[in-house]
């Protein structure tokens, strides 16, 4: 929360649910970044929070963009951004999308098996490609699945796929996992990465980046490390596994960038029990899973939330959203403290709500409108 | 898969997946529902297709409506119908939702707790309001939470609360779980239902109707029971706990009205492995968890798949959507048997996603549309 936000609340007036972005801290969040990795280069990671107002202002602080579709690319365009700071960087392209990407001056493709090499050499000739490994994402609060990235051991033979087919081998990827709290997380990727470069370079091909991916995680409820921590765990973890051969870098935060920007404002539609004895409270919120907070999902993601009554005593509740999904409850299996004269009328704040809320709520469930946004 | 749907699609030029609904289909299930369940009123569950096309066609089919938002009785209104045949079936309003929908000329409410009535009593004054109870939802597929309704025996409490504030106390509401595949499921709510009326009667509150909700289900791969079992089972469990008193009834389909009236058409974006000795392929559509198929959250609802290749040899796969999210995996714990040949460019069919589809569909995830939708 931030003076400027808290200003705007005050004076707005209209009905319903919305997020608020505070562009000041997502420049601070930039700079920290460039600072804690002066040598690396940040690709903002745009499906975090695609708003033109937080891509205007990174574009022309210098930052370049991870995209996952053409979409993406446009707006990115649309930012300022030249094409030589957009990368494609999802795994899973379909040739006319590579192709209309090529036109539009992309010339760095994320793959991770020979069919998407194949792909991105008949559509964007000469092109670079990184080839993303997978990676056990231990540590990372939002789970991570298998479903991008190769067996480090297959990926020398992607690569190669790609040098043969007249592309160039462009260097590896990872990702540790989203919200990722352990600074070390880093190593062991890094360590099969350094293996990759070797085996290449034996067989004649010089890879020259190692793209560090996202993971940066945002402040919830649980303290995290500064970016300072994580920056110089990569560098001594970089220094250890490519000794003076330290590779051109790449990361891509996201959720890091722009999570901790943003508070949503909400507002109590109903308390009530379902039997005399319960002891726990449902409360029911005009925002849930489907209206922008799709991250709570297996209760993944914890967001702080703070009341006009944060003095009063604090009591669990099972938090939920107004949709009739039964599925639309928020912190149930771990109940959420809240004060117990939380009362129907109240608003709350949600915080740390500057990445993934907008772009996941859906179109029209139960006939509500998508979450409203302001970037100030 | 109709013959309707067939040729639309072999017309069909553009880009990105879409539904296309044949509202014939819906017409025969508005009619078997009518011919399975006499003496009840349909009120069709408008979240689970809220197309104007299927609004218009229910309207002028005498179908009554089932809202959850101010935002779906004006789409009910839009498509002809009168203000009494639609229910504002939401137990979570804001209190001006409710004043909008009594100037909209809405009488009828869904409650189940004290808070709520008390808003319908200030604000709607002189409405019916029926009282949701919770039940097991055993043998549903979809997950049913304790999300709505209250213990049975808060019930009476509730009602007699919303008589003596100046309602009409006209009945029970329940919900026996979506996608209920056992046509008994009722019989202990409307059990628990016989129990409130006879309370309530002592205390001298006439009790009118029981709304025995939706959970009507759709074909998805496994057979369902026909309309007229459900029909048949619930008049038999009417008879036994109300004897010859049998209530008004109304029923709330909304899947088993519209669900297998539609096709998905997606496309085969990329076959791959990810390690030289995995035994299962991943396939990943243009279509995922956020594009319109929400419903495979936790694998609950698996849909039937259709190739070009559906003679040719089967085999598991783990099947996953287009976006950057590792957590949009459609059926990864119980992979998916699909043609071994199946290649990148091929279409898919998904079949019985005529609802909880489109409206669920996220706004821009990734930089992807929403889920386009034809309803023919």
């Amino acid at each position: 929360m931030t003076d400027r936000i808290r200003e705007f609340l005050r004076n707005r007036r209209e009905d319903g649910p919305c997020l608020v972005v505070d562009l000041d801290v997502v420049r601070d969040n930039y700079l920290a970044f460039a600072h804690a990795l002066p040598d690396t280069r940040v690709f903002y990671a745009v499906k975090a929070n695609p708003a033109p107002e937080v891509l205007k202002l990174l574009a022309s602080l210098g930052s370049c963009f991870d995209t996952a579709s053409v979409a993406e690319i446009e707006m990115a365009l649309a930012a300022g951004a030249t094409p030589d700071r957009i990368s494609f960087g999802n795994t899973i392209k379909k040739e006319r999308d590579v192709a209309r990407a090529f036109e539009l001056g992309i010339r760095l493709y994320a793959v991770d098996c020979e069919a998407e090499v194949e792909k991105v050499a008949r559509v964007a000739p000469g092109s670079r490609v990184f080839c993303r490994i997978l990676c056990d994402g231990a540590g990372a609060e939002w789970p991570l699945s298998r479903k991008f990235g190769c067996d480090p051991s297959l990926a020398v033979g992607v690569l190669e796929h790609a040098h043969r087919l007249g592309l160039e081998a462009y260097g590896v990827s990872f990702h540790v996992g989203s919200q990722q709290r352990n600074p070390r997380a880093w190593d062991q990727a890094l360590a099969s990465a350094a293996g990759i470069f070797r085996d290449c370079a034996e067989r004649g091909i010089g890879l020259s980046m190692v793209n560090l991916g996202g993971g940066f995680p945002a402040k919830y409820l649980n303290d995290i490390p500064a970016v300072e921590a994580y920056g110089s765990s990569i560098f001594d973890s970089l220094r250890a596994h490519f000794g003076n051969a330290i590779p051109e870098t790449i990361i891509e935060p996201g959720r890091g960038m722009v999570g901790n920007a943003g508070v949503i404002e909400a507002e109590v539609v109903l308390v009530s029990r379902k039997s005399a004895d319960d002891v726990v409270r449902w409360v029911y919120l005009d925002i849930g899973k489907f209206g922008g907070l799709a991250e709570t999902m297996e209760e993944a993601i914890r967001y702080p939330i703070r009341t006009e009554r944060d003095g009063d005593t604090l009591e669990d509740c099972i938090l939920a959203g107004p949709t009739c999904d039964s599925a639309d409850v928020l912190y149930e299996k771990t109940p959420y403290p809240l004060p117990v004269s939380l009362a129907i009328g109240d608003k709350v704040l949600i915080e740390g709500a500057g990445a993934y809320t907008t772009t996941y709520a859906a179109v029209a469930f139960n006939g509500f409108p998508p979450l409203k946004a302001y970037h100030i």
